[in-house]
C-alpha cells in the first residue's frame, strides 16, 4: 500500500482527553477517531490490527472445535424475559422501543439467543456436545467510557458458548476454551495469567478471568510470580484428549483479581519474592453456568434412554477491541507503539528518502513488489515529507521492520534495515535486506 | 468438516411464514434463523456463504483503490443535525435515548460520520481523491419487514464514501465504482444491470441501481435485453484510466425501474423484439451529490492557490446480506440451491453412504485429506442418516459438487460425482474423482 493513496491522519500532538498510553497512540496514530463518547470508527489502520487479532481468534476457536455464526445485534426484550435477566440486568443494557412500541435492546451478551438458537435445533443427546461462537458488535451503556477502546460503549466481543449433556463434558468444554484462550493470548504476543474471578450478571459457581498485567490496569492482581512465564500448550494440543491437567498446572498457584483476593491464603501459599502483585486489565473471562439458561428456557434434548436432559451450559468471552489497546500497553516505548508480527497492520515500512528521484522510486518499487511478491504486508511511504517527518511516523504506528531507502545508500548498493522493538539498524544490500525482511516476518509470525 | 460435529439444522418442512423460494430454502438449509421481526441470526452455513460474499466485495473495492475501515453502528442525533437530515429522515430510523438522556440513533447509513472523519482528518488537496468504505451492520426500521435477508431490519451493507477536488473528478470517482460493481456482482454469479434511479434521502442528481432481475423482485424494470448479456471488464481493468467509455456502454441502452420508467421513450429507443419488462432485486446503489453533505458540514481543504475548496462527494452501497438471497433467487431448483462456487459454503459434499464401515469411513477420510490439502472446503456427511435423506440435504444446502462413496463401489474401486447444477452423475476412481474436483472447483472459482 502506498501512503500517497492510504488514509492515515497522524496527529503530531497528544489529544488532551487521553489518559492511557494505548489511547494517546491510538489516536495519534489514527487508528480509531471518537464518534461519540465510549463509540469509536476504527481507521484504516486500526481496522486492520482488530482483522488480524480476529484472525487469530477465530484460528484457535476453530482449532478446539467451536463453530462460527452470527448473531445480531438488536434482540427483544422478550427474549431476556424468557431467562429472568430483563428486569436484573442494569442501565448498562441500552434498551428502547421499535417503531411497533417493542421493546428491544442492543445486545451486551447472547447466552438467551443462542440458548433458543440451540434448543429449537437439536433434538437428540447425538447432537451434542457442541460448542457455537461469534465475534459481533456488543453494547454497554458504560456510565463513564474512558480509555478508548479499552472500556468502550459499543465493543466487539468474541463470545462462545457450550452445550453439554452433564456436567463433566461441560468442564471439558470449559477445559477446551480455557486451553485455546492460552494459546490465543500468547499468539498475540500477551502473557495472559487465568485468574478465578466473580461471575457477575453471567452467573454460575466456575469462572475464571484471563489477566495481563499492565501499570494501567483497572484493578489490582495477586499471583505467583512463574504464572507469568509459564510455557502455553503447542498448535498440535489435541483438544479430545483430557485437558483437566493442563488447566490444574494454570490454576494449581495463586492468582486472583481483588474481587476474589485472600491476603492470607496468598502470603500462606506463595513465597514473598514470589508475591507479584500488580495491576490488570481483563481481556478473557470464562464461565460455566450448568443450567442456568437452559432450565428457564426449556433447552432439553433426548437422552440414550428416551428421557430428557437439560442442557448443561458455559460462555467464553474475549473483548476484541479492547485487545489492540491491551496489546499496545504492553509493547510500546516512547517513540511509539511496538507491534508483534502476528498482529502488525502492516509488517514491513519501506521510506523512500528522496520521493521523486527517479532512481530510489525505482528501487522501493522494485523492493515493494518482490516484498509483496513473498507475501509481505507493506506500507510505503512514497510521500514527499522530509525524513524525520517519515521516520517519526513508522515508529509511531509501530511496524515491526523498517526499510529505509535513499540515493546516498543506493550509490554504494545499500539500504538500512531496522527493527523496531530493538531499534537496531543494519546496513546491507537490497537483496539481502530483501531476505532478512523475509525471514525475520515468517519467523515471528507464527508462536514459537 | 465433518456433519456430526457442524451446526446444520436443517428443516424438513418449508416454514409457513416464507413467501418467497430464498426465504424458504435459507431457512431449510438452516442458513439463517429468525431472532425478531426482520432480524436474523446466521447460523454457521449461512454466515460462510456471507463471509464469501464479504470477501469477494472487499477483493473488488480494494482493486479499485478504496480503503476500508469500520464506523461504529451507533451515531449520535447531533451529528445528523448538522447535515440537516434527523428532522429529515422518517421513522425508519431508529431512534433513542442513552443513560444520560443524550440522543441517539442506530445508523442507517453513514454520510454524516464519513464526512466528519475526512473533514477532521484532512487538510490539503494532496489528501485527495479518496474514497473510504466499510462493511457494517445499518438498521432500518422497516413498517414491514418481509421476505427473510431481503427487507430486514438489521442487515449487513458495504457502504463507500469517495472525496475529490472537482466535480470531474467526482465523476471518475463514480465511474470507477460504477465499474468495480459490475465486476463484483458478475464474480457472483449475478447478471446486475445499472438503471437510472431515483435518490431519495441520500439526495444528488446521478445515481444508479443494480438490479438483477428475477419472479420475486419487489419492483417492476424495464430494459434492452441486450444488457442482460454484456460483457463484464476483466480482473486486469486500470481504474486510474478514463473509464467513461465502459459506463456509456452500460447506460446507452435503456434501463429504468419503475420510478423511472418512461413507457414512450422505451418503446422508442428499444426494438419490440428486445424490449425486456420484468421484476428486479436491488443489490446495489451509488449516487453522486455533490456538496450535500461537504457544504453544511464544512468538508473543506486548502487549494494548490491557497483557496478552500468544498468537497465533491458520492456514495457507493451494497445490500450485503441481501446478496445470498439474491444469489438463491437466481439460482435454485426443486431441490434446493445451487451455488456458484465463489459462494458455496463449502465447495464439494462428501457422502459416506455406510458410516460406520470401516473400509468406506478410511476411504473418505482419505478423500476429505487429500480435498483439503488441495484447498478444498469438503463438507464430511459422517452421520448414520439413511442414504436419501443424506441426498436430500446435500441437495438442499445446493454445494456445487457431491462426491458419494460407498461399500459396493469401492470394491470395484469406484466413487461417484455429482455435478449439483447439471444433476449429471459421474462413477470413476477415487483418484479421477479428486482430480476432476480440485480441477473443476479452481477454474469456478474465479470470473471468466
Amino acid at each position: 500500500m502506498r501512503l500517497s493513496r492510504y488514509f492515515l491522519p497522524v496527529l503530531r500532538e497528544t489529544p488532551k482527553e487521553a489518559e492511557i498510553i494505548s489511547h494517546q497512540t491510538m489516536l495519534r496514530a489514527a487508528m480509531i477517531k471518537q464518534a461519540s463518547a465510549g463509540i469509536y470508527s476504527w481507521l484504516p489502520l486500526g481496522l486492520k490490527v482488530l482483522r488480524k487479532i480476529e484472525a487469530v481468534i477465530r484460528e484457535e476457536q476453530n482449532r478446539a472445535g467451536a463453530i462460527e455464526l452470527l448473531m445480531p445485534t438488536i434482540q427483544s426484550a422478550d427474549l431476556w424475559r424468557e431467562s429472568g435477566r430483563y428486569d436484573a440486568y442494569g442501565p448498562e443494557m441500552l434498551r428502547f422501543a421499535d417503531r411497533h412500541e417493542r421493546e428491544m435492546l442492543y445486545g451486551p451478551t447472547n447466552e438467551e439467543l443462542i440458548t433458543t438458537i440451540f434448543r429449537d435445533g437439536v433434538r437428540s443427546y447425538r447432537d451434542l456436545p457442541r460448542n457455537l461462537y461469534h465475534i459481533q458488535w456488543k453494547f454497554r451503556d458504560e456510565v463513564r467510557p474512558r480509555f478508548g477502546v479499552m472500556r468502550g460503549r459499543e465493543f466487539l466481543m468474541k463470545d462462545a458458548y457450550s452445550f453439554d449433556l452433564t456436567a463433566e463434558g461441560a468442564r471439558h468444554s470449559y477445559n477446551k476454551m480455557f486451553v485455546a484462550y492460552l494459546r490465543t493470548f500468547a499468539r498475540l504476543g500477551l502473557k495472559a495469567i487465568p485468574m478465578a474471578a466473580d461471575t457477575g450478571p453471567i452467573g454460575g459457581d466456575l469462572s475464571h478471568e484471563f489477566i495481563i498485567l499492565a501499570g494501567t490496569g483497572e484493578s489490582a492482581v495477586y499471583c505467583h510470580a512463574d504464572l507469568v512465564s509459564q510455557k502455553v500448550p503447542g498448535a498440535d494440543i489435541d483438544f479430545d484428549q483430557d485437558l483437566s491437567g493442563i488447566v490444574q498446572k494454570w490454576t494449581s498457584s495463586y492468582a486472583a483479581t481483588d474481587e476474589k483476593h485472600d491476603q492470607a491464603r496468598f502470603e500462606a501459599d506463595v513465597p514473598a519474592d514470589k508475591r507479584l502483585s500488580a495491576r490488570g486489565i481483563e481481556i478473557g473471562h470464562i464461565f460455566y453456568f450448568g443450567t442456568k439458561y437452559s432450565e428457564p428456557m426449556g433447552a432439553r434434548v433426548q437422552g440414550p434412554d428416551g428421557q430428557k436432559i437439560t442442557l448443561q451450559m458455559g460462555s467464553y468471552g474475549i473483548g476484541v477491541s479492547r485487545l489492540p489497546a491491551a496489546i499496545i500497553e504492553a509493547s510500546h516505548d516512547a517513540s511509539g507503539i511496538v507491534w508483534p508480527v502476528p498482529v502488525a497492520p502492516f509488517e514491513v515500512g519501506l521510506i523512500n528518502l528522496k520521493a521523486g528521484d527517479k532512481d530510489t522510486d525505482a528501487a522501493c518499487l522494485d523492493l515493494m513488489g518482490k516484498l509483496e511478491t513473498a507475501g509481505i504486508d507493506v506500507l510505503y511511504d512514497d510521500t514527499d515529507e522530509r525524513a524525520g517527518g517519515k521516520f517519526a511516523t513508522m515508529d509511531l504506528i509501530g511496524l515491526p521492520f523498517q526499510l529505509i531507502v535513499g540515493p546516498k545508500g543506493l550509490k554504494s548498493g545499500e539500504v538500512e534495515v531496522k527493527d523496531r522493538k530493538s531499534g537496531e539498524r543494519t546496513t546491507m544490500t537490497p537483496d539481502a535486506a530483501l531476505q532478512k525482511l523475509v525471514d525475520s516476518v515468517r519467523t515471528q509470525r507464527v508462536l514459537a
